[in-house]
């Protein structure tokens, strides 16, 4: 039954549910024992919140019973990174300092899902404060790739991919500033969408930077992930497209981001795949687009917002904060007004080309990161965002699926993004 | 002869070339006539470029003689503001600093309108740097407003708005951050158009604030400004479009802009009108936005832009900015970092509010400035930009028409703003 269970993912258990195979109390005990067993080796959890979990699946379960289901996820188990507020969980983004902070209300995107029925199984570890890619957390553990031991999840929402690829949770709400959603679900194997900026509310999300963040969904499949989209507020996400005549932009960043030859491979072959599925290649690129200088800007811009964000909290004491974290946030208030303006410009000037160029292809196909996951103890890759953030800073929907393995054994992953969420989702649908 | 001119404005200039009744070279030395007459005292203009512009208007001439003109505006002679770039002229932005610069090539709205046969006459005076309102240049003098001497025309596009409203050309280039175009014109009695934020192009432009910056034009009836901009790259300006059911929002900020109640009264008769033509009022408002406060974070943006804008400059001397607007600069350049991110954070709250804000409404109805044109000497209002801002904040399109006198004697404005270009013109035209 696990592996039904499992394979069902968030599409499928309706289907259990129905035939009476599953109800939604056996198919979040499933999920818990999952927990229980493996995710004292995973990590991916802060918060589980069983009770609370199966007292919302019994009531789902009477109300498939009944063949009243509030919708097509009314009995999904879904985890919720640490920073999107949980009613009477612990909400904290993965700082020391807000350990014992209790969210007294459900963020909006928590309270659509429960208001369609999901099971909120407990939140997810992340990278403190969202500010980094390994989920490599001082204060709440080390989330362990359930791929591979020893090998971070990405981040920053690590717990959030961890728990979706170790089969402790059908889907999972993260959070992605610049890239913290798909690079997880790179690095772990599974689907991860970032939609527009705004589609799914950030009301009860603590922030990193106001103006970068978006929520996101992590889920094992692209029809999964989609479909708990639209249901935490991002309609768009489950409209069919036909993908045929589209235009797809596959550029080339060979010389813009270092990446290994297997990866462009593997991104040549998705292309050829689209082409396949009637898509129209067509030369086009974002010339001025310098990722790492990018990244730079966007970085300064996270610190500077995150010092903001915490100002509150920081003006009492810098306990439960760690020296790294701290370190980034006051480096950014340390900057001149003029380079803090001259950021936002640079982001603002990307903004307007990115947009302009996703007027002009309907597609674009990137790899997801230019690396598989990484051993903990090695040096992290301060590129790993690089292909991610173009899509932040325009605030246009992206996903990455999974796309073969790499020589290492590990999952690829590519990207897709382009001005239209449901155009996206079915252009990244011919790679799965 | 000088009377058939001006009225015909720019819409009305092919009407009299094609019956022969005047040509492009009389209608541009009826022009050039009354500059040299009347812009001793009004003082609107920086440089004239009588000997370019009479070679163009032949040229013009001989096109329309041919039954062969460029487009609809061929042969009408328009001012650029000074920080619009026009090949050959002096472009400085109203600062010493800069004043002996020639610009090498024109700015692409310029080409554009080159391009349509259009006739440069000049370059035209501007508040410092574009950050202020009154035109009261220390470095090029004082652009007096044509309806009353010893009043301001606003800025900082005084000398467009001056130029058109005295009758010293048909139209006019402008630029506005906060309502540089707008309250100008409403100051002057003529229509003013910004577009949507990049709709037309800012290549070419000195930049205040290149997040915040958008160009726009100034005429003397609706029909002329979207026909200025529709050369200039906003093609959306001239769709005709019904207004008929659409929703009108008329929203009550007695109590967040000081404002005397005759223009208050003004604008609910503005409102009663669009009604009567079949709009439909509904009760609509952003009612987060606080126009005082959000101006202040516009103004430090400004500010710190400003300086990035001119620190090239600045690194060789401080010669040939005025105290007043140096003494800007620097107050933005001297804010700690996590305030200048507070004043970015805010305005894109405000972009995101306001934005979905227009997605509930076709049309909202304000006044433009919450006064008419005041005496130099007078204290500046601080709260000049209060209706106007919200609209560069958004990067939607507005347009200031005039409506009305003030028991002054002096012209009052009333200001259309939505999402759609095409929308809010023809809502405008309503009150025309």
């Amino acid at each position: 039954m696990i592996n039904a269970i499992l394979s069902a993912g968030i599409t499928g258990l309706p289907e259990l549910y129905r035939r009476g195979e599953a109800d939604a109390v056996s198919v979040t005990r499933c999920y818990l024992d999952r927990i229980t067993v493996l995710d004292r080796h995973i990590r991916a959890y802060n918060q589980v919140l069983a009770d609370d979990a199966l007292t919302a699946a019994s009531a789902s379960a009477r109300r498939w019973r009944d063949g009243k289901p509030l919708s097509e996820i009314d009995g999904t188990p879904i985890a919720v990174k640490a920073n999107i507020a949980v009613k009477g969980a612990f909400w904290h983004a993965g700082i020391g300092a807000y350990r014992d902070r209790v969210a007294q209300q459900d963020a909006e995107c928590v309270a659509r899902l429960r208001a369609a029925g999901a099971v909120i199984l407990g939140t997810v570890n992340m990278h403190e404060g969202a500010l980094g890619a390994t989920t490599d957390n001082v204060w709440f553990g080390r989330t362990q790739n359930p791929l591979r031991d020893g090998y971070t999840a990405g981040g920053s929402s690590g717990g959030s991919a961890a728990s979706v690829a170790g089969g402790l949770a059908a889907g999972a709400l993260g959070s992605d500033t610049m890239g913290s959603v798909r690079i997880p679900s790179a690095y772990c194997g599974i689907v991860g969408y970032k939609p527009a900026r705004n589609a799914i509310s950030l009301d009860g999300v603590i922030p990193l930077s106001t103006t970068l963040d978006h929520v996101g969904v992590h889920a094992r499949s692209l029809t999964d992930c989609a479909l708990l989209a639209a249901h935490a507020g991002d309609r768009r996400a489950i409209t069919p497209v036909d993908v045929a005549g589209l235009r797809l932009a596959v550029p080339d960043w060979r010389t813009r981001v270092e990446t290994p030859d297997f990866i462009w491979k593997a991104r040549d072959e998705a292309a050829t795949l689209l082409l396949l599925n009637g898509m129209q290649r067509v030369a086009s690129d974002l010339p001025t687009y310098q990722p790492g200088q990018a990244r730079r800007l966007g970085l300064l811009v996270s610190e500077v917002e995150g010092l903001n964000a915490h100002a509150e909290r920081l003006a009492q004491g810098e306990d439960g904060f760690s020296p790294d974290f701290l370190g980034l946030l006051r480096w950014g208030g340390r900057q001149p007004a003029t380079r803090v303006a001259a950021a936002y410009q640079g982001l603002d000037a990307i903004r307007t080309a990115g947009t302009a160029w996703l007027e002009q292809v309907e597609a674009v196909l990137l790899p997801t990161a230019p690396q598989t996951a990484f051993q903990f103890e090695t040096p992290v890759p301060a590129n790993q965002a690089d292909f991610t953030a173009l899509a932040d800073f325009i605030g246009c929907p992206a996903v990455a699926v999974p796309f073969g393995i790499a020589p290492d054994g590990l999952p690829l992953s590519m990207q897709v993004m382009g001005r239209d969420a449901a155009t996206v989702l079915a252009v990244a649908a011919c790679l799965c």
